[in-house]
């Protein structure tokens, strides 16, 4: 069985030594609460639930899967109980608002936390993990009585959330959605319709489930300007607030699927359900935003926890291991034969899960980072950098570490040969967990297209510019280090090139929409390596001043580590870049019809 | 439910037109056979036999899986049908030598048979699968006695080989297994021992099961030269060559895996189980990289098989699916939203499945050209040459197109969005199946120090350059072509930069031999590209050439394919080359234990 400790020692690497954390919360409104050993303890217990509680739990999970009976899904055996556990904890209101009954501390702190239980049980995670979108849509959007409805419940863990947005014909383009909702009289709606691939849509875990349901008015205007949101709970509360009445919707079946098997993905029936509007009509698809990027940065810690887990399984293993000789020579002549950790090739899969795992940690604190300026910051101006930077790095946190979490996990069963494919061992279930997080809350190619057609091109490259004036300051600061200079030099060239390629873009896409879409997945993993880039700079420069105390062995770990991604991993710009440069003919100049010559008859 | 379609048009294109195999049969001992009719109603009722008898059992096998009860394996509904329907057309003797029942076609044929079957169904074609490389283990180094006893047998197909190599302590590193022979005095032994992943190892397919196994005699010198070969059958052959006595080799048990659940991937036990040698005592190895050689060739083929049907699902689901207008403008206003294959992403991805689909099957085509040669060609310099080139290109074959099988199948995943991470689409199982393709009969890893160690640095990069030559030829008998230069100029100078890479690599492994194992992976990758870059320079020559005529359409969709791969995939060339040039420090630095500083407490 796979085992996993929390990096709390990287963690801290990252957040108190990398990025000022202790400061930053300092200087937080209602971050003083997150002293220094606040923080420590809920790490360190955060550590102790996931492995002790969630881990056990994640491979039989995996086998035993859901099962739909008479309406109802049962989760699998011992999952209840552990999120009866999470709920006393009080992990669900960590960092939700005290008005509605949270703990207040940071976000960034359930990000942490998050990653922990996503390298543990994924399955499990998306039960408590949908919740957050669904509380974060209702207190921005929805009315005193809503939040009183459901938002302190949602915050206690007591009822859970779910979003329901993909019908059968409709997924990325939810200007299609055919579920209706009709004004009851009372202020409230009839909703009916069929959503599927609802993550946590029913299940036993929790006494009453919210789904926040995407729904056309009678009077709609046609696609996503026509899209409103409500609310629509399993149980209706009563007047004491407590679930009532069972309402119209229902779990119709579960689907199968290549992983997170623990978690049920449901198909959805509304009829005629009970639903109440979140936000004005006709104006959903905004408030739908925001649970989605809320959303789509879970998704990228998602990748981040797997890689993780599968790092420090296949590290074990090629410790453990014994196969051939070194090949300049026997290391450990007294064996059979050498540890595979031995060879290089070994030790290149070990290096990129390690490099993408630390290196993602690093875009994920940083990211959380803005996610707490964003809420809390008293300074406008500081707060609307903060948003346009965070607009910028979410389809980056969501594509770019669900893309390399895939391959990384893919490494991890690579380490262990053949036994990598075997269901025993454990690595083959991060692979197929993984799998959907390159899908789900949106491709890979749609948040290629949020980036680069979105964010940096709509805004004419000021928000990218934002973030590359960043990196120049950072590279222009340490210019003069020649201990760095193996950091700085290529990482400045990248910096240029980013903007440069940028405007090669922008401007061919003048003459040619299609442009962007050509050159975006490219770019969006083009700006995924110069990013990391950036960030391991900054951990080497971090590493390179810390040397000459007792913990040496761990910052020339990480030296060379920064070493690796920039020697072994980042090349790939070079590749991407040239691919951002072909244009769209490459792709549009075969007709659809002629794909198909080589087979159709 | 997939569907499939043999290839049967671009087979032609790649057969008929760029690679002359109607010459390369008629000059062919034995070839004369094969003439084109033969060889179009032997692939039209192949591509019959797949679609409508082993296409309907893939989505079947894998969710049934096989069973163990009482010892005795049974594998999905269906597949015993199946494979005595395969034998009584014949398949398994098609081109196996006339002497021992064989219709004697050239080997060519039946590879093209086997990506039928790996499309179709590759849990299945395991079955048929592994007896090929024991019949050829056999044949090559079996006695007149073994050969009348088992090879007929698995000729006729009525019996089915296994390959036992695997034990629970050693996959890679065959010097270190323990199962063990000992002579019974009568010119037989008694093995005894524990072998691992044992593919086919039991089943109710065939009426007996032929196991070539590896294990040392009492006498054997340490590591891999103590190594050596038994045939070890299920059932002994009695006087009349027919099962007779239960032979003392049983299933203990069925691995659970990520993918080809059809496919029994059994534990045997030998238990003083009744064996006979098969070559020289002591030089199993030799013999076992006879069956090994075929094997991999083999794996390259179900890479290829599976990324073709991979595509064409996603092509058809690409073609139906509403989704999106097309950033230029709809293209098809009177629907609700346009086909997805509009969207230039869209295009990318199935265009990397058909890029790599179609110059795979170049290269299973180039290779199989070359066995054909090694086995029949008159001409002894010929025939050395061949099997220099094949030995250089096994690898290749291999491990490339099992990697961008895996990616392709990924693609194809992608393209169908959710709907390809649910199992009823059929697209995950192809994603679970061709995982497994990366790691059997040698992993990536070991088949990239295979070819940069053994085949080309070995030979002093004389092999490599036997086949850079060809390249080099042909690049200067095209060079004033202008039609061509857009192939023609990017494929010297990577053909130059080939030679100039190993000639690097080479230099510094005099000094480090870490240094082969540092850059093998990213040398067999770039290998790869460049092999497939002048196998579509080729393509691009012969479509270019046939303009003109009824098939305008597919030849044109040919040119912009190979315009799609050396402007969108070959620039991948640029991240290998840098990395094959890191060097070992990049690797080797960092120390076992300090891996893991990060997390371990």
């Amino acid at each position: 069985m796979p085992d996993y400790q929390a990096p709390l020692r990287d963690l801290r690497f990252v957040m108190d030594e990398m990025l000022d954390f202790p400061a930053h919360y300092a200087r937080l409104p209602g971050g003083e609460e997150a002293s220094p050993d606040v923080v420590n303890a809920i790490l360190a217990e955060g550590a102790r639930f996931t492995r002790e509680v969630l881990l056990p739990l994640n491979q039989s999970g995996d086998r035993e899967g859901c099962l739909l009976e008479g309406g109802e899904v049962k989760a699998p055996k011992g999952f209840k109980e552990a999120y009866r556990q999470y709920v006393e904890g009080g992990w669900p209101s960590l960092s939700a608002e005290p008005e509605f009954g949270g703990q207040g501390l940071p976000h960034s702190l359930g990000m942490v936390l998050s990653e922990m239980i996503c390298a543990t049980n994924l399955a499990w995670g998306m039960y408590p993990g949908l919740s957050h979108g669904a509380a974060d849509a209702l207190r921005h959007h929805g009315s005193d009585e809503q939040k009183a409805s459901y938002l302190t419940k949602l915050v206690e863990g007591v009822w859970t959330g779910t979003m329901c947005l993909t019908e059968p014909h409709c997924g990325t383009d939810l200007g299609l959605i055919k579920t209706r909702a009709v004004p009851t009289g009372d202020g409230a709606y009839e909703i009916s319709g069929t959503k599927i691939f609802i993550s946590a849509g029913e299940h036993d875990l929790a006494e009453n489930i919210v789904h926040l349901v995407l729904a056309k008015l009678p009077d709609a205007p046609e696609g996503s300007k026509g899209i409103s949101l409500f609310v629509v709970p399993k149980f209706l509360p009563d007047a004491d607030g407590n679930p009532g009445e069972r309402n119209g919707v229902t779990c119709g079946s579960l689907e199968h699927k290549m992983g997170i098997h623990g978690n049920a993905t449901c198909v959805m029936n509304f009829d005629a359900a009970r639903g109440f509007l979140v936000g004005p009509p006709n104006k959903g698809l905004a408030c739908m935003f925001t649970m989605m990027n809320v959303a789509r940065i879970g998704v990228g810690i998602q990748g981040l926890g797997l890689m993780e887990a599968s790092f420090q399984n296949a590290l074990a293993y090629a410790r453990d291991r014994l196969q051939m000789r070194a090949l300049s020579g026997a290391r450990e002549p007294a064996k059979p034969a050498d540890p595979i950790i031995v060879h290089p090739d070994v030790r290149r899969m070990l290096l990129t899960q390690k490099a993408f795992a630390e290196g993602g940690r690093m875009l994920v604190m940083y990211t959380a980072k803005l996610v707490d300026l964003v809420e809390h910051d008293q300074d406008a101006a500081e707060r609307e950098r903060a948003e346009a930077l965070l607009g910028l790095l979410t389809p980056v946190v969501k594509a770019f570490l669900t893309e390399v979490g895939f391959e990384a996990t893919n490494e991890g069963v690579q380490v262990l040969g053949g036994h990598g494919f075997i269901r025993e061992w454990g690595m083959e279930q991060f692979v197929r967990d993984a799998r959907i997080t390159r899908l789900y809350e949106g491709t890979t190619g749609v948040q290629a297209l949020d980036l680069l057609g979105r964010k940096v091109l709509m805004s004419q490259g000021e928000t990218l510019k934002l973030f590359t004036k960043e990196i120049h300051k950072f590279c222009q600061a340490k210019a003069g280090d020649p201990a760095l200079k193996e950091f700085i030099e290529p990482l400045a060239k990248l910096n240029a090139e980013w903007g440069e390629l940028t405007m090669e873009v922008g401007m061919k896409a003048m003459h040619d929409r299609e442009e962007v879409g050509a050159a975006s997945v490219d770019f969006l993993m083009y700006s995924g390596y110069v990013t990391l880039a950036y960030l391991w700079a900054r951990a080497a420069k971090q590493a390179q001043r810390s040397l000459g105390g007792d913990e040496d062995a761990f910052y020339k770990a990480k030296l060379d580590t920064a070493r690796f991604f920039y020697q072994r991993l980042l090349p790939r710009t070079r590749a991407h870049a040239q691919m951002i440069q072909a244009g769209a003919a490459s792709l549009m100049t075969i007709s659809a019809e002629d794909f198909g010559l080589g087979f159709e008859i």
